[in-house]
């Protein structure tokens, strides 16, 4: 199967039916996670705000984990040295423990899973790792319906993906992606998505607080024009935002390629903002000749990890 | 006063005094802050565990916030209009109020405000806007002297970090600094301090996270020998995150610039690796002949948002 395949499963994944519910009387949210999994937990505690939303990736657990707490782990593999260490330390501490991850470890370990479909990339279950938390915030059906739509409808027609990619590949650029509230952790999404299919170095930042500073850089770089910069763009960021974006443009000088979300609900702007950036990741790695979906040297390193574990 | 006299001032600033106090029975605590003021939420977040700390840079606060939540606003201006707008909003929910800033708009609107000297740059004030929150974290005396006694130290022989800046500077090289926990948010200081004083597009990470995303890009990216790539590492990174040092290093066959941490304590390796940056970004401005100091975009930008304000 072609990655481009797994790709174009995002319009299904989003109607998955599982909810991951949030018990009333916790007091916090601890979601641990890495990488590709991990996303799913900063798009979730940008956007659910009714408990203090914490997430983690590493091995260590913050010290205020309780009995209070809802400790969430999302590994797809089901595998994550990180992951599963932070679990164990959490069950110590006697957090209620949920789980999202397609079996490995976690599975076993944690009776409360949400099992999800094996197979795919991590980062290409974006749908399947991110809906349950969604379906537990409170958003309805109709929305990822709505999400659903759009995410095919960008299937259909990726020739203009394909020219951005095509821009970055021929000016061997270095992407710089910036969000917008509520979604400012897309920009990660996009730039691990760069990392990660196409093999190139990327980097993000968000409205307003890239005011403070980046914006400094944008007037007065030294390789400012060796830059790809992009704008995810929603009609959730509001008027403050949007007049941001047009003058940091103008006073630095500097053209943004401004992606917009499609639909009128958040899962939908959310979705499609997600999927563009799949697809010029995708293409940008097919321009090189690389193979997108390649990430052994990931398994190299655990190896080596290991190696290194058992000799000392 | 040349800019490099700010720069100096960390070793004393080390030493205030002012200790923001934590109440015992929140639930929760918010830190408002953009930028050079909004680092120092980022620090304490990441060191101090006993409860949820959300950090905030936008317009708006979390939904739970409430008389529970103890809402600290950063700004040393006590002027900036995300930070202003948010506390005005926490303050509507009943949240306890506190304040560092060196006075404006939060001076006058917060009783409860640690008051600092007006007079830096925002980011040259990194001491005070963080010492008063460190003390309410428990962190004692001795920790401050030994971290302004090392803090000093470095100020006395910088030719090696002017040295490490000429090398950035002949190669217009991009900055790329990774941190390690518990400091990976100083990995964003740098980053900002690039922005700021050098005026440089700059990129950062932090280890276990990247090993999931940017170790593909490290092996494969067409631009590689353009990066710059500093790893700050402290002896609180334990033997794991050694591990994934040297390994992504071989594996990638990336140089890393090391930048270690001095001292026994917690803070003393803090502000030792913050005080490194502030003196490699200085010297990046210094060679590119450009004032380290200025940032009058951020002046321009906010004049054009009030001219949008007012006209719509």
């Amino acid at each position: 199967m072609d990655y481009v395949e797994e790709i174009k499963q995002l319009g299904e994944q989003i109607l998955f039916k599982s909810k991951l519910e949030i018990p009333d009387d916790i007091e916090n949210i601890v979601i641990a996670g890495m990488g590709g999994s991990g996303i799913a937990g900063r798009i979730f505690k940008e956007i659910y705000n009714k408990k203090p939303v914490i997430t983690v990736d590493n091995y260590d657990i913050p010290e205020f984990v309780n009995n209070r707490t809802l400790f969430i782990a999302i590994s797809y593999s089901g595998n994550t040295e990180e992951t599963i260490t932070a679990l164990r330390k959490a069950r110590i501490k006697g957090a209620i423990i949920k789980a999202i991850t397609s079996g490995g470890k976690l599975g076993k370990e944690v009776d409360d899973s949400i099992i999800i479909p094996k197979g795919l990339q991590p980062r290409s279950a974006i749908g399947y790792l991110t809906v349950p938390l969604l379906r537990g915030a409170g958003f309805k059906g109709g929305d990822f319906e709505e999400a659903a739509k759009y995410v095919k409808k960008i299937d259909e027609k990726t020739n203009e993906y394909e020219e951005i990619a095509e821009d970055i590949w021929k000016g061997r650029k270095t992407p710089v992606i910036f969000g917008t509230p509520p979604f400012s952790e897309l920009a990660y999404r996009w730039k691990t998505q760069f990392n990660e299919n196409s093999k190139i170095i990327s980097y993000w930042s968000y409205f307003p607080e890239l005011n403070h500073n980046d914006t400094m850089a944008l007037e007065n770089d030294y390789r400012k024009e060796q830059f790809y910069f992009f704008v995810l763009n929603s009609k959730f960021a509001d008027k403050k935002i949007q007049d941001r974006i047009r003058i940091t443009s103008d006073l630095c000088k500097v053209n943004f390629k401004m992606i917009e979300g499609e639909g009128d609900s958040i899962i939908s702007q959310l979705f499609t903002l997600i999927h563009k950036g799949d697809y010029i990741s995708y293409y940008v790695a097919r321009k090189r000749d690389i193979d997108p979906r390649d990430v052994s040297i990931i398994e190299k390193l655990k190896k080596e990890l290991e190696k290194s574990d058992i000799n000392k």
